[in-house]
């Protein structure tokens, strides 16, 4: 096996202590031994996704973060206000791994046929723990890369990819016919986008500038809404009412945006209603928060009527429902489609030790639409 | 038939102008002659429920009401602010009939059997424009009352001991063993009470006062939490870890209670939590607002995770959804317990026009627990 002569592989670690100081740092863990349907996978490439973010920084203020240099790389320190502690009661010392998804180079494998077929190969596996140099995983957790495909293209070839679908299989489950976005010109917002428009469904994008417009109106967005622009509201009703969109995945969270939704849906539904009905049109309107971008708490007036929801949308579960068939469907469009519908792309590539520095810290930090930073824990592996 | 001498029955409306002026009058309408399956029935107990509250006053400012007297009673005008007035558009100078239920004395029957068959008897009706002297509706909305049972004792049949049963339907359909009520001591909420007592269901009650608290005390509640109180977080959730209630009705809509409840619902499920997961508990936690007592938006900080759901709750709509045979064994079970588990009591028996007077208006327009008027639109008939 490719490991380095030690046998043991650099992994990033987030330790919460109970003192409230959040530590980032290197350890060195043992290359794991595959079992029967495992693969180990040497990780060329992992993303640094919002939905990592919080388990890397666990509440933490990273405006003071601190650093020094050890043997094993950086050693980053910041405090945990007191507030975040409390919700964060269960991994309180605890070191833990992070990295939901990357791709590489399988080698090693258990003794299954499923999993030694994917000796040599190059594939995108899913499972947490991916901030590491070697990762050993059950066969079903990895996706194979079409021929011709890098380690680097099919990095994130899970969580955004398999989100943006998981948005359109649940708005067909759930009976709608068009859906909203917010935070729309986000990676994730452009896949939706282009799945989309190959698959004819109208998409009501809600950003937040006029570059984030521009961006989208370039890869051929027709719905478009600036939630900072003074027609915001007319702007969406129409958009609302034009497409029939009755439901909506909010990146955003906190403040009015969620409520504004529904509201904007209430007023498109009425547009064409024939008779007054006191709680309001008997059209279902639906909001699902799967994201934190804005910390602030949601608020909403209840100018919707009755017939509405709003709740938490998560990749995982939303794939344990969908079932096994449904999800190997939506894998195999993302293998088909990795260099079009599913590109991501990045900001900078760094090495374990890079993405625990200052600067990088502050870059990726801010969550920002446009910052995408790439981790390449294989980077100074003996023989890379 | 028993209709006054000119064959016209007197109805209660609610008319909003375009102008902003809302006007609450009486006037007469011609008495409906049944078609082959409807009944005629002598309208002579109908509550006024919060339910109809929004209909009759229209978002008008009624603390500044002003009533004349005329020939069919008096005519009370008040003014709707700006806001009010846009939610409403669809209603605008259309005279609304009020009432959602009420029971009487069927006088008069089309040519079915099923409609002959209750002539003669009193039933309880659900269906809008209680608030009449005389109301032709189809059969199937009727509810015949048990033997010895008075139309003052039936009048409340529909609204609340279905919306009641409806709380526990739907928390046994959607997979919860407990349930939470908010504005528990009301009416709704003590027949809430005696239902769970009956069918061995734990509830969780939260009130605003130590006078609900003793009254939910004294008929057999055994969780009870008053919002008002310093210990009410800690209170609550020890209370839904007891009894893992994890879906909530919400009478109350506004400020932050709707979301306090998922807060102490993900606090009680991670109280035996094993294991760290940074998107919070896979227990699924729903709240439905069902009322809006609280005009304020509604507010809540998302930290209890992404396995949420708020939304709205409509007895009519649930009616719909769990279908005839569902509703109708509802029905039987309120007309055997009418006078035991469903019932109600009213602070006051008005005609319609006492009904129209200010001094009641401010009274029941208070909406508040332990005042509810019951009008006997029969009250002045000829022959009554």
């Amino acid at each position: 096996m490719h490991t380095n002569e030690s046998g043991t592989s650099l992994q990033l670690r987030s330790l919460v202590k109970k003192s409230g100081e959040l530590e980032l740092s290197l350890v060195e863990v043992p290359v794991q031994v595959p079992k029967d349907n495992e693969v180990l996978v040497r990780i060329d490439a992992s993303p640094i996704n919002p939905s990592d973010i919080g388990l890397l920084f666990g509440a933490a203020d990273m405006s003071a973060a601190t650093a020094i240099e050890t043997a094993n790389g950086p050693v980053v320190t910041a405090r945990v206000p007191e507030r975040g502690l409390k919700a964060m009661a269960a991994r309180l010392d605890m070191s833990m791994p992070v990295g939901n998804e990357g791709a590489g180079l399988v080698v090693g494998s258990g003794a299954s046929a499923a999993a030694r077929q994917l000796l040599g190969k190059t594939v995108a596996v899913l499972g947490g723990a991916m901030y590491s140099q070697y990762r050993c995983v059950p066969v079903e957790q990895c996706l194979l890369l079409p021929d011709g495909a890098t380690a680097v293209e099919g990095a994130s070839s899970f969580v955004n990819p398999l989100t943006a679908l998981g948005m359109v299989e649940t708005m067909r489950a759930e009976g709608h016919k068009a859906l909203v976005h917010t935070a729309a010109a986000s990676n994730l917002g452009q896949m939706l986008n282009r799945i989309c428009l190959q698959d004819g469904i109208d998409l009501v994008n809600i950003v937040r500038s006029q570059e984030q417009e521009n961006l989208l109106r370039k890869i051929g967005a027709k719905y478009i809404c600036n939630s900072d622009a003074d027609n915001f509201m007319p702007s969406l009703t129409d958009a609302l009412a034009a497409t029939g969109a009755t439901i909506a995945f909010d990146a955003i969270g906190g403040g009015k945006l969620a409520g504004q939704i529904l509201s904007g849906m209430e007023v498109a539904a009425n547009r064409n209603a024939k008779e007054y009905s006191r709680y309001g049109s008997t059209t279902f309107k639906q909001v699902y928060i799967y994201g934190s971008l804005d910390m602030r708490p949601t608020e909403f007036i209840r100018d919707f009527g009755m017939t509405w929801g709003m709740g938490g949308w998560l990749l995982f579960p939303f794939l344990q429902k969908a079932g096994p068939a449904t999800v190997e469907r939506l894998k195999q469009r993302v293998a088909a489609e990795l260099k079009t519908t599913f590109a991501s792309h990045y900001t900078k590539e760094v090495s374990l030790a890079e993405a625990l520095q200052p600067d990088a810290i502050a870059a990726y930090g801010k969550r920002s639409t446009g910052e995408k930073y790439l981790i390449v824990p294989s980077k100074g592996l003996v023989g890379q």
